[in-house]
């Protein structure tokens, strides 16, 4: 290969950092067989040597920023994680003409905006493939593969943890707390797991996914995130009862009036491929004009898929560095001059189906008054569950066609004033995810 | 935006040449945005025009080649068909420079490695992302997407006419012939189904997935290809109940003596995701030493799926038509000077196991023959299910374990040695498909 070596720098050595300087080593020759050229880590910059890597001969630095700033290093790769330290990094690396990798959805998702724009201006490129669903190349298939498309929905099961959590609770039985615990001895979840379970990580992703779909600069803060925490068994099996499964979605669909951008457990129809996609597994589907829908599967997190979607991006950025920048895929994948203004709706103003549970006293005539709420709300039903139990207390299921958020809620105001309702209404939202 | 229009010249104005033009015109403006220019459609070669298409004010010929000479084309989308004329077509634009995109996978498994090295040596883009698994980015995904990992093995659902077929075997217990006949009425599946049903078109696009994997010129002369024509209800309802479902896979792996590269027939565990895909649906099951397991899924055939394909490899090309060649991605993955040699395994060297239906005469003893038989060509035994059917003949299915294809053949002809067995023994491969 006649082209000269790519320096490299990695700051942080950590799960990601280092999965990512043993598949460079390991994978060396066929990486350099694709690119056209060696890639090679020139410096390191990281707190502590990390124990699964060799990296005898390359020189580390304690000093992150020295490596920001270091002009034998053509690219920098951010695998530090978290904010303040790592915004300041990215936008020092771009401030110095580096190009930048990076893995941190929590840092595209809220700062991106700001990173995209220094780098626009200082003609270097900013790539994050790793910062959603880890190794699947879903951000390339959405940006480059589906350039053709009118993209008209996306949904995603985007938090690994979650989905080991909710898939232990579908086939074992057990309670959420129980697997969440189990979860955090296996390493799948931190020891605070509110970033995961509360969905705060998946809105992180289905943000920047949003914005690669639609052209909509990254609007994290409109984001819907409802969390898996008050799932109960109950509701898994009423869900596997009507068919459906329970999975912790992000969804963002393009409407006349706006972007949906929410996340939150949702039912799906169990004959769904997406709702087979069991365990710590991530997949994307997306439904788009021309091609219909398609469907993105693999590893959502671990050292060495995101190391695969980490060197991805550097083979992708060697290949596009002579470039200039009107020949360059745009990083919210629309050119920035010509990016959409249309709205992130508010909650209240998304349309979908829901799943209710209610807790009724077995009087006659309650059913009667639930279903009149419901229909003086235009909410119309699509089937209805009731137990007989032998208590006093008798659970009624209900799934409903797709209405207004905002008239849902109303309803269930009204539901639970009712004087043989007993305690709150569970709500879940339920998504047919078929094509249009 | 700034840059100039790029001017397309369309030859073939069918199904996907429809497509395409449509889809161009639909979605000017998003395609603009992200291109960052106008994609113009300046000429387009047909010998008669499309009723879906309203063509007005593009000048149209039925010279097709009169667009690969055209000095005011930048690149020739080659969307008739066949081979000898396309070829002549491909080599006639590449010779006047122009870059080409085209959706042929016949003429790219057969001729591929000729098209390369001409557009090579006038330093042209021919790109065929449409040629497999229609608008599944499934090119992109491997050349690109994974381009960090080395490939274990990858088996696809390429052919949706034969995933229908089966699918509907077994969701109705309908015969093959039947369904054909529909699959015929509906338009799934050609007047001469052979290319569908034989496997010939899934070897076409296998073979051109193993090179982008492995690096390996085009080798379709290669292939082992068997067909789903002689599937009965019989066998599909056998493996249901062992838990497997029968789909046609290609299946390309990478061992250390070579590359297996075989379309068949092929149980696979009805828990995997790609078990689940059902109908016209292709999808694409890529094992890597990175990532692991990741599944590509989405409509193999028809007008926009594959236009959606061929657009986004237009964007593509005008991205990188002003790149150097060393910067483009290469056609086969790999630069053209580092391929691998690795060969293509002949089909009595591949690994795999197998699903063994017999037909023996209800004798004491002819199991003990058939599994001595099967234990001194060393091959393990996963199962066996022997059905009581009250008559004289009662079928004995058999899973083994993964063995030499050499070997079983001998023990296949030993076994319809034995005078107890009737018939020929069937013998359908199984694949796990589990990550290594």
């Amino acid at each position: 290969m006649g082209l000269k070596p790519v320096k490299v720098g990695i700051c942080g050595l950590g799960t990601v950092g280092g999965g990512t300087f043993n598949v460079l080593k390991r994978n060396e020759s066929e990486i350099t067989r694709r690119a056209g050229r060696v890639i090679r880590v020139e410096q390191i910059g990281a707190r502590r040597p990390n124990p699964n890597c060799e990296t005898n001969g390359v020189q580390i630095t304690d000093d992150i920023f020295a490596v920001a700033k270091n002009p034998e290093v053509d690219i920098v790769v951010e695998l530090i994680g978290g904010y303040e330290t790592a915004l300041e990094l990215v936008l020092t690396a771009i401030e110095h003409g580096k190009h930048v990798v990076t893995a941190n959805k929590a840092l595209i998702a809220e700062h991106g905006n700001e990173i995209f724009e220094a780098a626009q201006r200082k003609n270097v490129m900013v790539a994050f493939e790793a910062s959603v669903a880890g190794g699947i190349p879903i951000i390339k298939a959405i940006r480059e593969g589906l350039a053709a498309n009118s993209i008209n929905w996306l949904a995603g099961i985007i938090n690994g943890t979650g989905n080991f959590i909710l898939t232990e609770m579908r086939d074992k039985g057990r309670a959420f707390g129980d697997v969440l615990k189990e979860a955090q001895e296996l390493g799948y979840a931190e020891a605070d797991p509110t970033f995961d379970v509360e969905g705060i990580d998946a809105a992180h992703k289905l943000t920047i996914l949003a914005s690669l779909a639609y052209g909509v600069p990254l609007q994290f803060n409109k984001a819907y995130t409802e969390g898996i925490s008050e799932i109960t068994t109950e509701d898994v099996n009423y869900a596997e009862e009507l068919g459906y499964r329970i999975k912790h979605l992000g969804v963002s669909r393009r409407t006349e009036d706006g972007i949906e951008l929410r996340v939150h457990p949702t039912l799906i129809p169990e004959k769904r491929l997406i709702a087979n996609v069991d365990g710590v597994m991530n997949a994307v589907l997306v439904d788009a004009d021309a091609v219909g829908p398609t469907l993105y599967y693999g590893a959502g997190a671990g050292s060495e898929p995101t190391a695969s979607a980490v060197i991805a991006d550097l083979v992708d950025v060697v290949r596009a560095m002579t470039a200039d920048r009107d020949n360059r895929v745009p990083h919210l994948a629309f050119h920035p001059s010509h990016m959409s203004d249309l709205p992130i709706l508010p909650m209240e103003e998304i349309r979908t189906a829901y799943y209710l549970r209610l807790n009724a006293i077995d009087h006659p005539g309650v059913l009667a008054e639930v279903t009149s709420i419901l229909s003086a709300q235009q909410i119309s039903i699509d089937s209805i569950l009731q137990k007989g139990t032998g208590e006093e207390l008798v659970p009624i299921i209900i799934l409903t066609h797709e209405v207004q958020e905002k008239q849902m809620n109303q309803a269930i105001k009204q539901i639970e004033a009712l004087e043989d309702i007993q305690g709150a209404v569970t709500r879940i939202r339920v998504e047919q995810l078929d094509a249009n």
